[in-house]
């Protein structure tokens, strides 16, 4: 397998955990985002959203979208389970899965920041665009779990909506959020982070960390 | 069941047709958004989000978010699925439903259009950004699905990238994007608009229809 991403990424993070967690160790492949690498013909080819992550399978098969690719290990890998075993249950982890994918981070990804700075929007405006995307989205989050024992968001074990969360509170604090106003969010972060799988894929520890 | 909506929201209109092609027929709740009756606390009690739609099982049960509810009428409902059968046409149509809903979706949705208007950006230029949105969505949505042959996303029956395709074109059309350039895109919505269960899930035929 090759995983194609950036280490800053909060998308290819998840997928990082992901794999950490089900024992695979892909060839990884890095994409300078800010230096635009993701927008070349060849990368483009694969994934024509220009986005990281892209996961290749062993078989030439193509993965995009980091909540596909970790439903695919999901289904593919299925040791140890990344989500709840009951209907309910699945559905509640990624309904908080998706809060974060689709209602926080593409607001205030790099593709959307510099998109605002072409309409003129100043510097602080733009970091404060992405505090505002963090904060409500987060305050969200810590709701859906609120009535949740944990530690992790939705029982003794991470499931995929530890997977998105732990790298969007990583972009939140980026971006001078208080996150102490989240204690539910952070008590599923201490559960996650004493383990290795996520310890391990943590932007600062990749090769292409700057 | 009772499904929480509005006309208008393409997250619900996802839901709309995924309950029509399984059968169900839940009670319809509207919820104004120009209104902002989406915030309304009790409102928010159920959906801590603020967003439409919420879905409330027969047994008390509280789903959120468009996909998730979907797979949970697929997991809960199995007949017809919509999903593809094998693990990697499943990471596929996921990606391609994810494509729209996390990255052309809640960029141009009314919360971020408010957001920019609030930030001085003039009235055209809001109009400009929604367009820029689902057209550079929606191309790369183009070449996704280049090499399947359809007439669906993925084959002979919808999944749960038509669900999402319908909608969004929709919106783009709202925002003067020009979607001939994106014939494979067309030829999916033909043949999801041949099918009662998305004819009757159109925005114009909901009874809040403005």
């Amino acid at each position: 397998m090759k995983l194609h991403g950036y280490f800053r990424s909060s998308a290819a993070y998840r997928v990082r955990i992901a794999l950490n967690l089900k024992g695979l160790t892909p060839q990884h492949l890095t994409h300078h985002l800010r230096k635009g690498e993701q927008t070349a013909p060849d990368y483009l080819a694969l994934n024509p959203q220009g986005l990281v992550p892209t996961l290749e399978d062993d078989e030439g098969g193509v993965l995009t979208q980091s909540l596909a690719i970790i439903e695919w290990l999901d289904e593919t890998h299925p040791t140890p389970p990344l989500l709840p075993l009951d209907a309910m249950h699945r559905a509640k982890a990624r309904a908080f899965a998706l809060a974060i994918a689709c209602d926080i981070h593409p607001v205030q990804n790099l593709k959307v920041l510099a998109r605002l700075r072409q309409l003129g929007v100043a510097d602080d405006k733009v970091t404060e665009w992405a505090a505002w995307a963090n904060r409500e989205g987060l305050a969200a989050c810590e709701k859906l779990i609120a009535n949740e024992p944990g530690p992790f968001c939705f029982g003794e074990v991470p499931t995929i909506a530890d997977l998105c969360l732990i790298p969007q509170l990583a972009n939140a604090r980026r971006f001078g959020v208080d996150v102490s106003v989240f204690p539910r969010l952070l008590k599923a972060e201490t559960a996650a982070k004493a383990m290795q799988a996520f310890a391990d894929a943590a932007p600062d520890k990749q090769p292409d960390a700057e």
